[in-house]
């Protein structure tokens, strides 16, 4: 579940719901094949797993065979806001989440326990009619300095669920908490918008004394007061931004309501090639992507263009996502270009981390290229139809 | 280069042209340090290929670094024939190239001898105006079943180059005739489309005849004279099919201007689910198909589509290019759909042929599974973004 400050009862993104889980210990390979085993309590269903895990991804559980829809739906995050946001922000949590719930052992469900009124006020201001709200009380200044900020955009909670004896229990619990470097906001109603910007400093301590809060909320609910429970600060990046936010810090409750420790994220995102005079986090890795984007625009004159986003951790680049926009639809050409791609890729971009490289046209993708880890060839593949 | 019929004036879709090839017998690997080597002759620029192949696609060459566009860039397709026809007619021609100029000694150019004048030529009607025309004469009726239709719609030629000495020689050329199997037309210009429905026997005479013209006007060019020239003939699909149309004819001539003998290509092209009460090119795959879309639709009610091409030759199922639409973007909902789709696909799909799965939304293609012929797993990816 997803929730956001902003038109939260806005179209359906289609945010999903629950997926339960499979097997003591290691999850075992799905079983699609009809003969489903139904647990022996009576409010168990019968629970099948998406597929099987290599460690690195969680498996998810269906419940009767079917992806439950959550009973929230409906709630989604700003439309204005920016959709690296979107992206990140939720797979950033899931990344934060594996070092807590190995991927081996439990299974992964989107956030069940708290509910869409519950996000809803949390995410308001606190006032009078809304005790809970967890960003500030509107001090009546629009002033963009004078005025209480909105300091949190965005919760997200996803569930960490594991098998015992026949009954499926949520384990650990993870809370993104999307905190606002700029906060947009209009003085009248549809009237000009206006930007807050809210330090490094500010938003680290409302971000924790928020995560605070909700710890303690949590832990009255009986089915979570002993589970561990993760929470992530993350940045969202400004609504003009070209890549999105990145987590800043960190901390995990096993029990109780304090939390006696926050980790530090040491996070960047960037974009390549660098614009208005903006300095790019690494200038090693810039230039690389530099003779690349030189090199295959040298081949051929009629790309749109070619961009990267990069992300680093504690300064060392962690991968690079490439887009290559064409204008050609050829097959032939689509082929040709792709293995020239391939061939610079190899040559030019950085070694040893994961770099995914699409190709599209207008038309939609045509092919792409990807690299994992520690791997030496990219894997290529054009898109194709009878 | 394309040539089509109909609109041949029309905006650019940037088909484009020239790339030379590498080294004698075996391809070697592309070089892109800069170090070009420069061939002796005059008129020789130096060569670089896209990459090296593998032995199963064409490495393609740039001269002077430069994917060289062709001069008759602008020549488009008619812009309201089936683009299921434009990818296959020209992918399948690749495909019977290969026989004939192993990827693994001859390099690929796109279409360089025909030019966009002499295509245009061909394609039109023969008139006083236009002895050239391979349609034959308007007869003056507008009836469907008495007029003389136009029975080649698209013209397409491709190029295979090797290495000798220092200079880089088209050693093959292959040539594509896109045969009608309906033919569009108005009675008064900007009125009602009515159709001339062509015989696979009357498709089939006259596509052969058009090829023997073809090869005499190219083997009175010089450098032709004494190339190995490969023809195809194409059925193009309706305007309204959900699939590509299929070869059914090949033909090669090594030297002189008659043709000997034509093979004849078993191909059927087909779509899954089945509509309309058509029947399937096989019950077996059909059913095969069937219960993984039921299996997936199952497991997520918002799916908006699950459909698939399908390719046979000789009767037996050669491929399956599967397209699932979704109503949802959560990055770890569309995680576990695709390890779902991957489990699914395994244990539901034909064994032992090549099978795209692509999964997207509105704004997108999300994730992807793919298995080469042989392969019993599927690589999966997810698109994803920092």
């Amino acid at each position: 579940m997803k929730f956001s400050v902003k038109r939260w009862f806005q179209g359906a993104v289609g945010l999903a719901s629950l997926l339960a889980l499979a097997a003591c210990g290691n999850l075992q390979n799905a079983d699609l094949s009809g003969t489903e085993t139904t647990a022996s309590s009576n409010k168990s269903a019968s629970y099948q797993i998406t597929g099987s895990t290599d460690g690195t991804q969680y498996s998810a559980l269906l419940a009767n065979g079917k992806y439950k829809v959550s009973t929230s739906r409906g709630l989604t995050v700003d439309q204005n806001s920016n959709t690296f946001n979107t992206s990140s922000f939720e797979a950033g949590l899931t990344t934060i989440s594996k070092s807590n719930f190995s991927p081996e052992k439990y299974a992964f469900q989107e956030g069940q326990h708290i509910s869409r009124t519950t996000a809803n006020s949390w995410l308001k201001r606190e006032s009078a009619n809304n005790e809970a709200g967890l960003n500030p009380k509107d001090n009546g200044s629009t002033d963009p300095d004078k005025r209480a900020p909105i300091y949190l955009q965005e919760i997200l909670e996803q569930d960490y669920l594991q098998r015992t004896n026949n009954s499926y229990q949520t384990a650990g619990v993870a809370i993104g908490l999307g905190l606002n470097e700029i906060d947009y906001y209009q003085k009248v109603q549809y009237g000009a918008t206006f930007k807050t910007t809210i330090s490094q400093a500010e938003r680290e301590k409302q971000g924790k004394a928020m995560a605070v809060k909700i710890l303690a909320r949590l832990r009255k609910k009986k089915e979570l007061a002993d589970v561990t429970i993760v929470f992530g600060l993350y940045k969202q990046a400004a609504n003009d931004s070209l890549v999105g936010g990145t987590y800043f810090a960190t901390a995990v409750s096993k029990s109780g309501t304090t939390i006696s420790e926050w980790k530090t994220l040491n996070q960047e995102n960037g974009v390549l090639p660098v614009v208005n005079n903006q300095k790019a986090v690494n200038d090693g890795d810039a230039d690389s992507f530099g003779n690349f984007k030189t090199k295959i625009q040298a081949f051929f004159p009629n790309l749109s263009g070619v961009t990267a986003q990069t992300h680093y951790e504690n300064g060392t680049l962690q991968g690079m996502k490439i887009k290559i926009s064409t204008q050609f639809f050829g097959v032939n050409e689509i082929q040709s270009f792709t293995q020239y791609v391939d061939t610079a890729a190899k040559r030019y971009l950085p070694a040893n981390i994961p770099i995914e490289i699409t190709i599209s046209s207008v038309e939609g993708m045509q092919s792409f290229l990807s690299r994992e880890s520690g791997d030496k060839d990219f894997y290529t593949h054009v898109f194709s139809s009878y």
